[in-house]
């Protein structure tokens, strides 16, 4: 598997971070096994992270600002803005896309929140196929993005004890469900499971070459890795329009995970 | 119940939007109950959302920037930015604080996390108390906000079925727990049931004449609601300092739902 192209977004404002380290480590053993790489560093670009109505060039038509509307025009007429276009072209260049960041207060830097509301326009990445009563658009597993994948690489000061099946934080995977499902998966990404470095106050020289090591196996898989499996809207497990899971589709409890197959 | 003092913290572009009309309706309720309120409007401040060196008046210090360790000392020795400051001051002097904003990809907008991640210092929401083997800090329940109330008022373009215990979204509570657990009861705030409009989209005279009459009634039963029944750390239900559930804690399946009493 090689010749794949690999579009990192990073989100960390210390170059000499571990977050930077990661970030540098995989690009070298993407670009070693063949890889073409491009890499967002939000920090060094200056993104911008907040939405208002200086995002969509649509001539003082959107004012009231309407967020939702004036994205769907912009999108749909080449109004948004150059950096955002930017980001677009490198999504749709991508085969993966893997995200490096800290967790901070159990979610993305405000930066790399910013990316997704200003990148993750209407048409492109909701507001895709039709929404009726039948049909409740291309969205969860399907979408823009179907065919490629995503990864999400994240660090945590806590230990990995305290984000387990019974840890007080909660289940890791159920912290980024709405970054994994809600986010990635929406627009069609495969999402595979989530790389996550804890502890991240005691990392010497051992423990890195530890988590590299783990991070190069994760890496030489990103493309025969089982992705997370959530349910497909569309693929006959939900209600629709109230997207309920069905009642025959017989999982218990409650939790984000009823929505894995 | 008057004489209280409240603290809204408003996230939204648009002045003229259903959040600004929200926030502006539970200013007045609120003022008429005889309390008295202060807004940070967060777009109106052009509030700084990216956490950087720049945060942290430590003269080069802070090089290569350790974000954790920065926080700390700067907190410590009052070398935290005005802006900061100000919020800071704000939460101590409130009895509640409530957060007006619209869902965007199943959190908030990067702006108002941006202000979780830069107001919300190391010594003053996380790292409070003693963090040992025996302890794990004075968090989730303790901490420098004990006493003090919040509450999330969140509209979401979806339909409230979307968000229900088998919806696609996932339970809304659920997608709202790592704020409400992760980030506002961490720092030891009592955190309310949050208040949720749906459908955003679509809503006409009538609609919002429900939607205030509901949350009219948040309001007046602000300090009166018993809060969401989060497990406090150090009161008995957790190891330490694996902080795991106690296994003789016999509440069944997995879920952030364990983590309520």
């Amino acid at each position: 598997m090689k010749d794949k192209n690999i579009f990192i977004v990073y989100a960390h404002p210390e170059p000499r971070s571990l977050n930077g380290s990661l970030k540098n480590f995989s690009v070298e053993v993407l670009e070693k096994l063949g890889h073409h790489v491009v890499v967002s560093d939000l920090y060094a670009m200056q993104w911008k992270a907040e939405v208002d109505a200086d995002d969509f060039l649509l001539d003082g038509r959107n004012k009231p600002f309407k967020v939702v509307s004036s994205s769907k025009e912009a999108y749909a007429t080449g109004k948004l803005t150059d950096d955002v276009k930017a980001e677009l072209k490198k999504l749709l260049w991508a085969d993966a896309v893997i995200f490096q960041f800290p967790l901070w207060w159990f979610s993305m830097p405000a930066i790399l929140k910013g990316w997704i509301d200003r990148v993750f326009a209407y048409g492109f990445a909701y507001g895709v196929g039709e929404h009726s009563d039948k049909k409740w658009g291309d969205r969860y597993g399907e979408g823009t993005l179907k065919g490629r994948r995503a990864l999400l690489s994240v660090t945590a000061g806590g230990w990995s004890e305290h984000y387990s099946e019974r840890g007080i934080n909660g289940p890791i995977d159920d912290i980024l469900f709405p970054i994994t499902h809600g986010t990635l998966f929406y627009p069609g990404l495969d999402v595979v499971k989530s790389f996550v470095t804890y502890k991240t106050d005691k990392i010497d020289g051992d423990r890195f070459v530890d988590i590299t090591a783990q991070l190069r196996v994760k890496l030489e898989n990103l493309f025969l890795e089982e992705p997370i499996p959530f349910r497909i809207q569309n693929a006959g497990d939900y209600n629709i329009p109230v997207l309920t899971l069905k009642n025959e589709i017989n999982i218990q409890g409650r939790g984000f995970h009823i929505h894995q197959r």
